[in-house]
């Protein structure tokens, strides 16, 4: 069942409102059937696949991802994973229009080498100016660098997607003070892409504030990737839940869970 | 609804079994009312209440926590908060089973002083030889140290609770390398009390696999506590469930999402 | 006494060898008279200046900074802090170079905003290639993204000094992991620039490898600025030599400092 | 040279001063000519032993470590490694003031278990209040609660030494937050004994006001320990004078190393 609070908080990109706030991904998987099994279980109703590596009708002949996301269901993300120059990203998202008849929706982005798959900020820049400038609405994977951050946004993009840590390398956010950076300068949604390995981290990325999360290889990975997305759904809501709650304050010493004073005379 | 891992994968402690891994408190609130709606909105169905500060019938003319915290619905957990030496715990844990006629679940906790609520270790091992030998089932409060955990357990205590932080601190999981020492010896299920801010730090500490938390403060504390009570029932499950799932290992490294090669030819 | 090891183990910045792998700032002194001894006991060899906001000699009448940080005596590092454009940073190098006599080497920072003092990476690339280009050694101020400090070396930069934190946050090294992936592919020194508060956050940067960290605002905003310039360069010279010397590997359990057999017989 | 302030500024342990606040142990290294250059370049004055398992003249065939850390250069401080009672610590002490001829000072430690080499709080506490009471000055090793740390000073010892994380694990302070509360109650040296791996640790340790540190298998575990011996040296005087140096505040924003206004016109 739905509460209130999820009917009421939704996540608005480009216009578009979501109640999920955790995005995922389709790469790793062992098949198609786990693949749709994981994804259905996140309860994601935005999917991100790499245009490059994934058959969305190109191949005919071949396994359709489309069959078990279909675009009847989810918001398809298209993304730009393997491009390494904006040249190469603007082109492949052009693909994806072209393969799901005028979808303009697309994930930016533009990698600077394959040992870091950390982005390529230049050229991401590049590629975000003229996808922007050609009618695309362009959700952009980047770095956790505030001044770009705001510059993507300046540029148009509809979502700015920080990295915690390096795609794949499930080592959760590891410079929190830049995202909190880039969320107070914010006017469109911050989603933590890549990096995140754990729900828990799932959670505190939403606990600080940000907009969503993108996870894949945290789910894929799992040994039981069906109950990983179940685990990833429910911290993502915890996590946005805990933010709109307003957590206590830290405190350097403990104090008691009730006041001390007013002990019952026995 | 209930999934089928909640309803087989259940939490035992001292025999009996529960489905939600997720203990609170009555401290800190308002008043009854919203004492009893962030409990009910928990899902917790372990409740535990400072004997020596809570009205469980010794005043008849005053509200009565009984009243939002039925016996019928929950399993109460009196505590012995208050207390700073073994005799006064001890003497604490006897008016509780008097007044709940009967009732031998208690949570001891002895504290060393009121700036930081931590345990007395000394007086918390002499207590709790003298409550197991008394026939009562005693869930401790204690230190993060891992020999003195199993000194609790080879005592006869039914469960071991170590701090996270300081009480009512909010400051998380100061040491998990602690608190994984004591896991990794544990024959009794090992709950961290104490310490817990958010939702995403109770996930962390079920993902580690500690068998529950006991949270207080940060719901009561929280600008919405009911809001609170629930992103923390669905953090303890998530953090469970990862915990089952078996979260993706750690890389230095990124990886691509998907594999590298096979890039379909455009 | 210098040890054999400082002797044989120089910092090499655009061939020129230095000693001491400390570098300071003159900025946030009380007066110059403090700068002056602050810089001396910090063992620097190397002093940088913001060219904007310093008299080099542009102001004959106002005291001049190199009264007491002689160019006889120290290595200048005149840099661009204040500026926010690459057009504003390559004519304050050109400024200096005219004051200084022909000194080319410089510390580039093109900033991002005056509210974090983030550099701005777009317009460090272009006043990067600019300044090389027109024949001066840049030493550059940037993020911790390593696709860009790599980029910068290939431009031509002669060293490459990503941040710690925000400049003047005192918050040390944020993201260990990203300085260093910096330093795996790095061919040119990597110096960590801005963040660092303590000694220790200046030897753990030195045992992870870098060449060598600058340091002014934990020197002049310390309640003794002196003292902790003599602190400084005894941490820097401790993480240099603990990072030759090879630290023990980490362990989960512990190990007895003494092997535990062959306890002798009492 | 020693500069004034470690003249001014010494560690005074049951009366006696100490120019270094590092104190280091003599285990695990290759041979004796290796123990004796390694504690010579730590410039320690205080060497701790085990001395169950050091000969000190029990084998009067067999080197002596009294050969290379001699009594008339150094203070002996025979500890209790390998004992796991306080039977068998206080019989140790008292083998230790027999061979070294009265000698009072020891170190403490009782273990609970070989796998973490974790303090035994019971056990210690026993063996501490017979020590006190047989003339001993006991400076004890324990775990970092901070209330058992003011019961052992409250019991006599003259110096209180928390564990920063496991013996021989090289995982630095893993709950710096314990180690102030128990200096913020302490009226005797609180020094760190266990865990430091590297001197950024030491230093940081210093930083936050410990008396001292005791290192060990940092330095004999180090791939050139005469080199991190003297990298020790220096991190410990770098934190201890930073500590009297007083750090600068930390911020959450940048501030320029140079005021903001009054830029220089040009």
């Amino acid at each position: 069942m739905m509460s209130e609070l999820e009917t009421n908080d939704p996540l608005v990109i480009a216009g578009q409102t979501f109640k999920s706030r955790l995005l995922v991904g389709t790469g790793k998987y062992k098949d198609m059937a786990e693949t749709g099994a994981a994804i259905e279980a996140s309860g994601a109703e935005i999917v991100t696949m790499a245009v490059r590596r994934t058959n969305l009708g190109q191949n005919p002949d071949e396994p359709n991802l489309l069959d078990v996301v279909s675009p009847d269901r989810y918001t398809l993300l298209p993304n730009t994973a393997g491009c390494y120059t904006a040249d190469d990203a603007v082109r492949t998202c052009r693909l994806a229009r072209e393969l799901l008849d005028g979808h303009d929706l697309v994930k930016l982005e533009v990698l600077g080498d394959q040992k870091t798959l950390y982005p390529n900020i230049i050229e991401t820049v590049k590629a975000a100016e003229t996808l922007v400038k050609d009618g695309f609405k362009v959700m952009v994977y980047t770095n956790d660098d505030p001044i770009v951050a705001k510059q993507l946004e300046e540029i148009g993009c509809v979502a700015v997607m920080p990295l915690g840590s390096l795609i794949g390398s499930g080592l959760g956010i590891q410079n929190p003070h830049n995202i909190r950076l880039i969320m107070e300068e914010a006017n469109v949604p911050i989603l933590v892409d890549a990096g995140i390995g754990t729900p828990s981290e799932a959670a505190m990325a939403m606990e600080m504030g940000c907009a969503g999360v993108l996870v894949n290889s945290a789910i894929a990975g799992a040994q039981n990737p069906v109950l990983m997305a179940k685990a990833m759904q429910k911290a993502v809501q915890a996590g946005r839940e805990a933010h709109l709650a307003v957590r206590m304050p830290r405190k350097a010493y403990a104090s008691a869970s009730s006041p001390l004073d007013g002990l019952i005379s026995k």
